[in-house]
């Protein structure tokens, strides 16, 4: 038999994830993947060094398996118990635990569009059925189509991607009592909102929170994400999971980044005082966008002469390439389609991008 | 409905897979995780402190998402193409993909029994049927059981864990002749045998082999290693992958450790006398084992009365226990119940496994 004929027929028509672009040569202004603009806490590299000693030796000896010190570690943060929290390579390894532990092939998992787009890319790698619930422009959920869904687990990105939109606890609470199945509450960006959702995990046996090291906590190089949720749930997680996920050299690196709060803080400070400063220079040029909670904006290009559109969004992004500006354009849904997401850099990046922008408004 | 509804049922009742006690006290003696005694390149440590550079400031950025560098390295190395290599986060990650790309729910995968205990896990969270072959004493493949199997996909470990005993080329051949199936050979161990099944790859598109990072070139804790195969399955298994499985500085090591090829060899030819030498002293004390061509012996521990069995190799193994000098012991079967599994250390673990052995044998 041929390879083809061996391999799972669906596996053979899955479109893979298609990641932001990684430029590897110099100059770019690098706004595309929402990492943070800022190194990480210098702790990180110093516990790095310490776990490599002199020679390196401690790489021979597998990680602890169950990322036990950053579990209790994190625990603490969150003011939960160790047996709610687990730990994965990067939170997009916690997010494809949950679908294999809850998507039978076949079954329906429910999510927003737009969110992350990875999510369609796990249920289908798992032969699951997408169950899209579109928003319309208002970004508002959607409760009549969240009211309707059979779909046995749910992923709300919020913030949302690429939309930068909080949803509050209020909100979630009401997606748990609206939707009877799992809720994913993906809070990758959360550190960068007003509000989360940790707090409604304690009466809730049916929520779980995702999170990540590579926004926030600018460890996106390293791979480290975890959720949060019911004892019983992160029991089932770690059925699935691979038993030695998480590096000595990952682990280290989270538990010093996690270890240094104050230094977390500031980072976000920062980051939220430039967005918001970008955000209000997008308005002053009369420009839509949403209000963003995360560490992007998703803005909508409008030339001098007021045009929008998915054509003045092409041509924007363009132009930002050709000046090694890099941003994301989603041309495949009319809801994305005449926006940017735009990361939030340094002020000196964003200096760069407004610079290009207005270089564009001469020429558009 | 509660969780344990909304969860695939299978997922409730998978039992998880018990990796090797990671001791966390000093002064233990570690010869249960296969894992290498000596230290990995000194030029790993080099490259993870070139990433890291003063501030750590490249792990903000997301890692290479396809492990490039590396995949292009590995290429060279085993002289094939950049498009017949994957890597993962450690060949668990690979030997995972391979089990979601073919194995639908319900459907069989094959291997043999005794092996790698991993694959039976793999299979059941993916919601598959086991179709164990079973050995019998003589460890010889047992070709009619393999002939008949109706299975899409066969994993053979070669050398095998936990005996040692290495499948030439030519039965890797024989088994791709009598197996229709994906044939996924995986050489864990290959660098500690005489030889391995990489020239098959030429001339058998139904063949993959995984090789890992974590045994020979000592980066257990750094979690690396692949899969090589036809372009055709690499695509495969590239669409099931997560996009950023492998972090910055996991590619930096690995990429490192591979450039060193004479202290790749140096590691080796050390490993390999040290089991040498110790299955001699096996072989002199009177104990039966098997071959080994992998960095560890598959021993029947033999008290001073001659006594085999279950009963004394459990005695051994508490005795060996609670002196702190930790092996392996699979009682679950009746072909390794009556052996331990011990890994090759240095020459003074080895040392004070047989001293330790030698008390034992006063007592028992």
């Amino acid at each position: 038999m041929s390879l083809s004929d061996l391999a799972q027929p669906h596996v053979a028509r899955l479109h893979a994830y298609t990641p932001g672009l990684q430029p590897t040569g110099q100059g770019w202004v690098k706004l595309n993947t929402n990492e943070c603009p800022y190194p990480p806490s210098p702790r990180v590299a110093e516990a790095i060094r310490r776990e490599l000693g002199d020679d390196g030796a401690s790489l021979r000896l597998y990680p602890n398996p169950k990322s036990s010190l950053l579990r209790a570690a994190l625990a603490r943060h969150h003011g939960v118990r160790e047996e709610n929290v687990i730990v994965g390579n990067g939170s997009d390894d916690v997010l494809n635990l949950l679908v294999r532990a809850f998507c039978a092939p076949g079954a329906e998992v429910g999510f927003t569009l737009p969110s992350y787009s990875l999510y369609p890319v796990l249920v289908e790698v798992q032969d699951g059925r997408c169950a899209i619930v579109e928003f319309d422009r208002s970004m508002e959920l959607p409760w009549p189509r969240i009211r309707a869904s059979a779909a046995k687990a749910f992923f709300l990105t919020s913030p949302n991607a690429p939309t930068g939109v909080g949803f509050s606890p209020a909100a979630i609470e009401r997606l748990l009592g609206e939707f009877g199945g799992l809720v994913v509450v993906d809070e990758a960006y959360a550190p960068f909102a007003r509000e989360n959702a940790v707090a409604l995990l304690a009466r809730h046996p049916r929520l779980v929170i995702v999170r990540t090291f590579s926004k926030a906590y600018a460890l996106a190089g390293a791979r480290v994400g975890y959720a949060l949720g019911d004892a019983e749930l992160i029991g089932l997680l770690d059925r699935v999971r691979d038993s030695y996920n998480v590096s000595r050299l990952a682990q280290a690196a989270a538990l010093a980044a996690l270890e240094d709060d104050d230094y977390f803080r500031a980072t976000i400070a920062r980051v939220v005082a430039t967005r918001d400063q970008s955000a209000a220079a997008f308005a002053a040029r009369g420009w839509f966008g949403y209000h963003s909670q995360a560490n992007f904006l998703f803005v909508e290009p409008r030339t001098a002469r007021g045009e929008t559109g998915p054509a003045v969004a092409k041509s924007l992004y363009d132009f930002l390439f050709s000046h090694q500006v890099l941003v994301r354009y989603f041309p495949s849904h009319a809801l994305t389609a005449s926006f940017l997401r735009i990361s939030v850099g340094t002020d000196a990046e964003m200096r760069v991008l407004n610079q290009t922008i207005d270089a564009w408004l001469q020429t558009a």
